[in-house]
């Protein structure tokens, strides 16, 4: 165990799931500590005072917060195996680019579980993010094309939330988007990914929870 | 001319401006393609399908999108003066946390002209975001400290609105946030800033079209 690696973590948050699986890309063992929303630990805004937010990875007693510049700085101290972004600038632009394009996704999806009504439009925005990611994936078998990169792993974790965005806007994803379906499950036969991911109806019952909150039935 | 630079622009564009410093950082001549975004051109289109937005940087033929994502295209391709983000990993994450926590200007500032009411919540939200960035700065002249970096790059635009917010917001910069005063008057001393941002005067006008455009009176 490296002592010196700790994640302020939430088990169905995607974006911790992301610093899980790079860290585990790369063979980094780390300690997960798990916070509480409702009553953020002092640690947690101490090392994130401006989002108070997870995930924070403590490297050297240091916080690296936001999940893709936690990625990109795993991938920049751990540089000696598994290449998390390509080495030429404009192929890294350009991962830079879908990596980010991904947050969409939690932005269109959280509309379900925070505000009651206009399902339709929810769902025919987030199907057009859906196919433009799988037309970006292309018959490539990762979005890194033989590996995955940060573009994989910035998506990957949003694969936990396909039955609960299925249940709510009443579509299969598996016709929707084959190929990204298969995508996510090329992805699930790596141990890095598996071992990182929630399971998809603990996802669900958290939204649930969620909408609870809210006031929503 | 370094034909093969060329910029899908847009005058008051506080994104696009961030891509004109960082281009005069490194001394790099390019040809900027103002866009009506009202009309947009075949070329926006055909080099950013997906956002459609400006800027676009296109380099040899090959476009780079997102402003912030641009500013370190050109960081690592004109590499040999001018470093816009830190060599160390851990100043790189926290210059890039920073670079996109000025985001928050723009998505707090735009309900100005784009929804009635509800100012004294956005005034609020602002001086906090303000407040907060003052703080990072601290008593270095830039956030780069020594000189202007990533974050610098990122929220020097914007300078250029405090005019606009001041006007809907009914408070003053000055009185505020006198150390981020100072700092936007020390960059604009640097020609690479000062020929790269839109006056004022000139946003404001912008903004008032648009406001107009959404029926805000």
């Amino acid at each position: 165990m490296d002592k010196e690696v700790i994640l302020l973590d939430l088990q169905p948050s995607p974006f911790a799931m992301r610093v899980k699986i790079a860290l585990a890309e790369k063979g980094v063992e780390f300690k997960s500590k798990e916070e509480d929303l409702s009553n953020k630990s002092p640690l947690l805004l101490e090392m994130n005072p401006v989002n108070k937010q997870v995930p924070v990875l403590i490297h050297k007693g240091r916080p690296i917060c936001e999940s893709l510049i936690i990625v990109q700085y795993i991938d920049e101290i751990w540089n000696h195996k598994s290449p998390l972004l390509p080495s030429d600038p404009h192929q890294r632009a350009h991962a830079r680019f879908w990596a980010a394009y991904v947050d969409k996704i939690y932005t269109i999806g959280r509309s379900f579980w925070t505000s009651e009504g206009k399902s339709e439009e929810t769902t025919k925005d987030l199907l057009e993010c859906f196919k433009t990611l799988e037309g970006e994936l292309g018959d490539k078998p990762y979005f890194g094309d033989k590996t995955m990169n940060i573009v994989d792993i910035s998506l990957i974790p949003f694969s936990t939330f396909f039955y609960t965005l299925e249940k709510f806007g009443n579509f299969s994803m598996k016709a929707e988007c084959p190929k990204l379906v298969a995508w996510a499950n090329r992805c699930m036969q790596k141990e890095s990914v598996s071992k990182s991911l929630c399971d998809p109806f603990k996802t669900y019952e958290v939204v649930m929870q969620i909408r609870k909150r809210h006031g929503i039935k």
